[in-house]
């Protein structure tokens, strides 16, 4: 079965983004490149929700980003009920209930499998006990509103901890394992 | 000047107690105990939002705690425009406004001063740049609802990481420097 990691950087307040969007407070160093890098190794699908595909179509209009918020050599899906239609063909839009696509796909051959933020999204696939773990990076900063991580009312998770440990710029690292309540 | 620390223990998700109050999922370990124990030696003051200071009557009402929920030896304040009064001599109800009270309170001589739990009363004490220690233990657990740590919205406040360890039980120990704005 593909493993289905949610990740982000998020404030010490469980921010993705701030205020307006704001992204400023995000430390992007070397030590965060290498953790993505060995991390991305695994990985051949991205699941995004509708906010975060655009705030990643953002990224791509200043050139530091594939076109249309995708990522080269990956499969990337958007789930969306409001969208129409997605161009790029390595982004496919997924119009259908998030838990039961990402349960199909779960179940077909392929690599790990990638949820970029989406606090919406990751709250409907950690009601459906879709998620393996869960990885985060901690900033040194309060943002005080913003986008979640993990949005409420939320179900009640137990996790594991696999490890945790501070990067440059102040960052604490903690990688979780999901204990699946069915199995 | 006196130190303010604000510290507690915490859900991944950013709560200090679970839905409808609940404290099950903390881990009181030997960890815990040390820990505190050490970070106690220095303090003599007790700062606690009316919500918080209910809370530790409660657990006195089983006896592990004095009564009134006061620590002996500490002098505690409650900080609440909505009681009348207090009986434990050891505990002082502040009625005043409270960056004001800590503001004063920081400039008198005297040990460590322990903000404990009280999103509420954090968030003010932060507005007013009040708070010079966050000290978070964190949980390997999603409560999907609560008491916030930190409440929304609040203050945008830059910190500083001091140092992080994993202790027994999963959790995650993370202190920090919170810089003043005014200095």
């Amino acid at each position: 079965m593909r493993t289905v990691t949610y990740g982000a950087a998020c404030s010490l307040d469980g921010f993705i983004t701030g205020p307006g969007g704001a992204l400023d407070w995000m430390h992007f160093t070397q030590d965060v490149i290498d953790v993505m890098t060995d991390y991305m190794k695994g990985v051949d699908t991205i699941l995004m929700g509708r906010k975060t595909w655009q705030v990643a179509q953002a990224s791509a209009a200043d050139g530091s980003q594939p076109s249309d918020g995708g990522l080269p050599e990956m499969q990337s899906y958007v789930f969306s009920r409001t969208l129409e239609s997605l161009t790029d063909p390595n982004v496919k839009l997924v119009r259908d209930d998030a838990a039961d696509f990402v349960r199909k796909l779960k179940k077909q051959s392929g690599g790990g499998i990638c949820l970029m933020g989406g606090g919406e999204l990751a709250r409907s696939l950690f009601d459906a006990d879709l998620i393996d773990e869960v990885g985060l990076n901690i900033h040194p900063v309060l943002l005080g509103g913003g986008v979640p991580m993990f949005p409420t009312p939320g179900p009640h998770v137990a996790l594991e901890l696999v490890d945790s440990r501070v990067i440059s710029g102040g960052c604490v690292l903690a990688n979780f394992r999901v204990p699946h309540r069915r199995s």
